[in-house]
């Protein structure tokens, strides 16, 4: 297990002696055309750019060999480079089975406990009423395809992106879905908690995560929209019986759930639950894509963003301050 | 107080015997040269179409007075032309102090019983713990605003076009809003919540709903967000010390609370407290609309409504009933 | 087999003596109370209005049971009203089995010879090289399905509206796609005919088209883009070794063939056999719908058809004769 | 003629002993104040970045006077900046007419024989049958724009961008034009053709390409599509009884040819020989443009080009291979 | 000439004695299949439906050979249908040589003086410093064009849309454009001018207006853009040593009037002259269709239009009176 | 006050001795680690990069005081980097009292005469018939008020981006509309001059211009378009009997003024005074916009600008010269 102060908390002229995953590795001429290896190496906290030059020890062996996804342990110290933050090597070695580390220590992970929130999965999934479905759930999120789905992020950027962030993504809307519930019985709570449940399912296939996250082959060509229509498709054919009208609907509720054909849903949604499962997707995206942009890009000394192109603006921290809470975190309908 | 049967619930051939309010009256002639009176009449169930025949007593007194707003009694039968329900009148009447009836009883209402609400509005008020934002609270929602802001629907049509469907609305988003700030404690609560209260606050000066629901020309020229803006401004103008930066944050929800340029608040959300109005917002919106539209718009013996514009698709109910639900209405962060 | 004059030729004042499909039914009042039905009678030439009155002979008998999709012997005569023609009922009765007409008889179809278009389309199957997809092809189009397939439209209006539209629009595409592979031999033939021959196959689960046009539950649900997919997808788990690639590559074809997100496709186009897939679709399609539209939407002594929204514009007939045609039908690359 | 090896087939540390195109040049001044000049050199297979320093023997008398356009004769080697490649000049001397080299060996340039595709077109024009249409390509299709046309490219960059570009292009668009027209006789097969033929000739008048491509003064005021409008009604005007109808119809398809107002047609298709043009001319375009794309742009050890923002998407290389082709270049209608 | 009220002040029950045009004219059976002429029938002020049955003297000689463009002097009175005003027939003739009545005296025209301004453009053409451009523009406005130029309207509807509409609306043009170039002297007046006054002119073969205001098939093929282009092209092209920079800038002038291209512009404006002219139309259209609007379409006792989809909204008239104003109506041409 | 030559006219080699505003200032270290601050100065005429090295006298001192705003006295020489030019500096001392300079003297500004602008301004103002008006706009522009009104520019670029542009292109607008009300007297001319005096008075809070441009926070959580309703809505609430329609008409007009929803209005122009002025506004901004792009981004050699994405179009300066112009040039305020 890592142990080993975050590299964003490393300010100019600090030593650096930590592990580091290599983000991407270009072998390149200086002007006077001597090798040298152009890297990107972070941990979870940040990435920075850094050289390493050929008078470093060992660089012969290690310029043809060194990969994205490589852990290097590195001495050196923090530099600058014509503003930005630069890495400078002093030594390099590759990690051993000794280190006891990973690639999945280096990268972005979510903030919250992930056993608690498998057991909030669980347990809401053991709360679906109907047979049909919760038969369903049960043989979709089987051990081998739990594991992958609580590990994946959201996205590669904007929102959730990071290890366990599809999870995280799911627990918010199926609060949301079920406070909307509470409200509207109309609404039918099992079918449109399964299809939150089921709705990005086939990120497990479209996203790689380790070393770095990067689209599958087939998640570019397919989408993750029809990944999981199809993968539902073929557990709901090895079901007997179950009801065509429920497969169509529970179906319906994957392929719209991003709400407008331009946004790549090859249907809109055209029932209670679908309207609901898209703007609940919405809202717990763009809340958490705000936070994550001003957590991020936000500089010292100043409480706006640089313009965000997905957002259509730049995006402000206020700091006004919360006040003593007292006892708020119940909903207004408890 | 109004005691009757619903207007929607008489068929073809049943006798009417009912008060109902003018919504439409206009003086016209017959081919043959006879004057009538083309009416629209309903209460707040449904409202159909009725001709006032020449031959009807007291015609002459009725035909040049009767308008708009007014409430008669009508004796006749439900009958049908082309394929659309019409009433035949047999007598008329306008009514009289003693019928004790008034243009509100036809209006369609809130099924949410409006003195709960009202509790359940200034009890999260209280809860307010920001000391400005609260007596900016108290002041805005005086009594007499506070009346009017407990009667006026959320819009002439969509969603929440209905009685008192503004304060359901705003109590919905404000459900919501609270669910966020739990899973996101950087979200100033005090901030957002008031912000959910007055972000349609202008809609008692856009709107008039009395006797029939129709935008002022106040609220044409001007729009219910700038409205609630300049009211708001001038309310904490009141206020001493009123922190400019707190002020221009909650002016900042009020305006950009549609979201998009497009969609008429001239800024958009650069906020956490402002991006997650805008997703509660149409989160409540949206589900109450496809809610009102499979209640009003899916004739019998059909599963779809007629393709409705705003929504882009036509709407399915998919009929399949919930499980019996065993006591899932708390939310998964109880 | 049914054989009578179209109901297209007839003109006012004319005798009607004709089986005729009911594609409308509806149980309505006159003003002075009289039941009538109002029908919407055609064959695959016309269809018109009528109304049958409660003085015909076997009123009584039929009011209730006429439906959707009946077909009747109908005496009478062409009329007209208000402008637009109309039939004028004398007798009707119900068709026998004795009469040997069915629904099929009355729906509009393809110009071009059904079984020359099955033998083409399985010649063109015949010269795929590719063993997989050779398989494939064999399986997906088993009888049953062949036969569904050469029968559906390709769509409810706008273009190829009628029976055995999609194998007539296919055909073209095939047509089109073999010639682009002629002229670049960087396109794999395979693999684009395949895609091709399935890109719409879905369509048969989509639409169903007796006793008239209509879209499924399923079809509006899920869309017969996701239909085809899914499919396709089990079909080629059937087949063992399939290769990965050529799947995912296939599975694209058929997901991205709308060409554009707005047009329902959940990707875009991303290989070659892709794009020239979408536009070899594209130029098939507004050909035969500017063709169709031209033929039905222009009235004797204009040249001009009313304003068509989906070209977004009215189109014109400019009437210029083809010159003699010198043996012109090869092309440019033979 | 020129004869050497082609630019894009020199790698790294191999020597450069080439006539190369000067593309860009410009003045500049080093950090320490002398001046070099900044280059950029090429063939028609690849374009690179070059520093031309001031101790490279002539470089006083060559400074001032090198321009865009001049051929040179570089001598040194294939060197790499920054991870470019780029060329170290180690001499450097001005082409002669002795050296028999012209700009135009130095330009992309269509693969297809030239010659081969100057008799397809003609050959194409002499089975015009109509008289005045026949007429009218003679006049325009003169032997001096004649010449242009079949050197000028269809555009400075993304599809059929090089020497010979229009021609190729077109030839094409007949090809299709012409299947078209066997599947549907309603087609004007003359009219079409002809307008297949002046789609874009007005690119002779918008585009110049010697030495580089580059849009006219002309060009970029008026545009080639109502260039080629005015040329041909000049030409109609000098035939004494042109059809009045068929200039409009000719005229509508060059205008329209671009298919929509917001691509810079001025009216959009009308007619079925208008979208016909327009979507042939979008079929070859665009799989010409994604074969480019594919060419120029995936770089070794990768199958994905870059995001190409004018597809909207990244394109992929499949290299999934074409089966042994059993004598399939017969189209489907022959 | 003719010399009667005008139709629009014609109230029900009064008499109508009127010489009207025919703007529509079908022949139609009544229910029990007797003959009868639906017309819509009108003058300058207003256009109602009419009905002509067959007992009306006449009748059999008159309803075969009546046609649009017709005028008729008819005797009956202002009679109502279904809300809508409608006049009742009671005898009708066709006009006569004699009557001196014309088809122009029907249409809606400019309220300006025709001579007045006739010779406020003509005076401004004078006033063209540059000599190329006042030879052509002597030569384009040649006495019978002029005569064209001056009579045609500027659309069929939205603004200007009456007899002399187009050179209304150019001389408010010219004006913004003289005062713009006050303003800024880097402006090129003579071209401005010149572009203002021959930006719309191919609308004199892109709209017929007599009988009635109607699109010629050259006009929708080609539209009024490249007509005057086209024009002006050949027009310079008789004009020995037209500069080529002038002739350009002038033709692009016309060709980016509409300013985008989806207006049907096919290029934007790129010159300082060409963005003041489509500012410049824009100005004098959009406040000349709003004046219309609120003339025509407000109903007695409302202050607001119906939806105007042109505008995108509704459109309000407020009745705040101008206050007596001290000498300011000078125009520019004073 | 500031006298020495324009820093626009200084071209390489020349010596400077100038007064310089800091645009931007920012400490960074060189590759071998020594500090420089990185500069950015300027006059109103130029802004261009500069290094102060740590070997400058005083380095030490100045290099952590040093701020955006600051003025300083430079001596030195224009030299170029990568073909850009760039201030050599050999000296620097920050400027003293003595100095008079300040800040406002390094910002561009309107060439046209100040106190000219302001009599114009007041001029048209007293011209106001009526009363209220008149009132309210003598109370707004109040003496301070004023006084920023004046100097603030009309935007940070694109139009009127300079010390005093907003009244420059106030008065403009003011003429266009007093030209209009020539035209049309349907318009209120006291209330649409008065709409254009307002429109972007909110610029005042929005825009920071001192030392450089920059948008408040205010400014950017508000817009100026709310920040001008809100202070009208103030005043006009300050004035007893204001007529209410009166009121809203105004605000109308400023919330209108931008024209479309997208464009930040909160509502569309529903009378003829807000069409008008905002198609004013339009021409002014544009013809402004370009002006000062041809005037900006033409490099000498060549008569177009670079791609300005404001205007989707690269932009032409054509050269071709006015006439001799005989008297035309008198403004609308003569």
């Amino acid at each position: 297990m890592l142990s080993q102060s975050e590299l964003s908390s490393i300010v100019k002229g600090d030593p650096v002696d930590h592990f580091l995953l290599i983000k991407k590795c270009e072998l390149r001429l200086t002007k006077s055309s001597k090798e040298f290896l152009s890297l990107e190496l972070g941990d979870k906290s940040a990435s920075y750019a850094s050289s390493l030059w050929d008078d470093i020890p060992g660089f012969k062996s290690i310029k043809n060999s060194l990969a994205v996804g490589d852990i290097v342990r590195i001495a050196g110290s923090m530099d600058e480079y014509q503003g930005n933050p630069q890495i400078k090597i002093e030594s390099i070695r590759l990690s051993k089975q000794s280190d006891d580390v990973s690639p999945k220590d280096f990268l972005p992970k979510s903030l919250r406990d992930l056993n608690l929130m498998k057991k909030e999965f669980t347990d809401r999934m053991e709360r679906v009423n109907n047979i049909e479905l919760k038969t369903l759930m049960g043989n979709i999120f089987s051990d081998e395809r739990f594991e992958k789905y609580t590990l994946v992020p959201a996205g590669k950027m904007w929102h959730h992106g990071y290890i366990s962030g599809l999870i995280e993504h799911t627990l918010e809307i199926i609060g949301i879905c079920d406070l909307m519930c509470d409200i509207h019985p109309e609404i039918n709570r099992d079918l449109l908690v399964c299809g939150a449940m089921l709705h990005d399912f086939g990120k497990i296939e479209e996203l790689s995560y380790e070393p770095v996250f990067e689209y599958t082959e087939k998640g570019k060509l397919l989408g993750h929209i029809v990944i999981s229509a199809m993968i539902v498709n073929e557990e709901i054919n090895r079901i007997s019986d179950f009801p065509e009208n429920l497969k169509n609907n529970l179906l319906h509720l994957i392929l719209s759930h991003q709400g407008k054909l331009e946004y790549a849903s090859p249907v809109v949604p055209k029932t209670l639950e679908a309207i609901t499962l898209y703007q609940a997707d919405e809202l717990s995206a763009k809340v958490n894509a705000y936070k994550n942009v001003i957590d991020n890009e936000i500089k010292p000394g100043s409480n706006w963003t640089r313009f965000i192109s997905l957002a259509g603006t730049d995006i402000h921290s206020h700091g006004i301050k919360n006040s003593v809470d007292i006892k708020n975190n119940k909903t207004l309908f408890d």
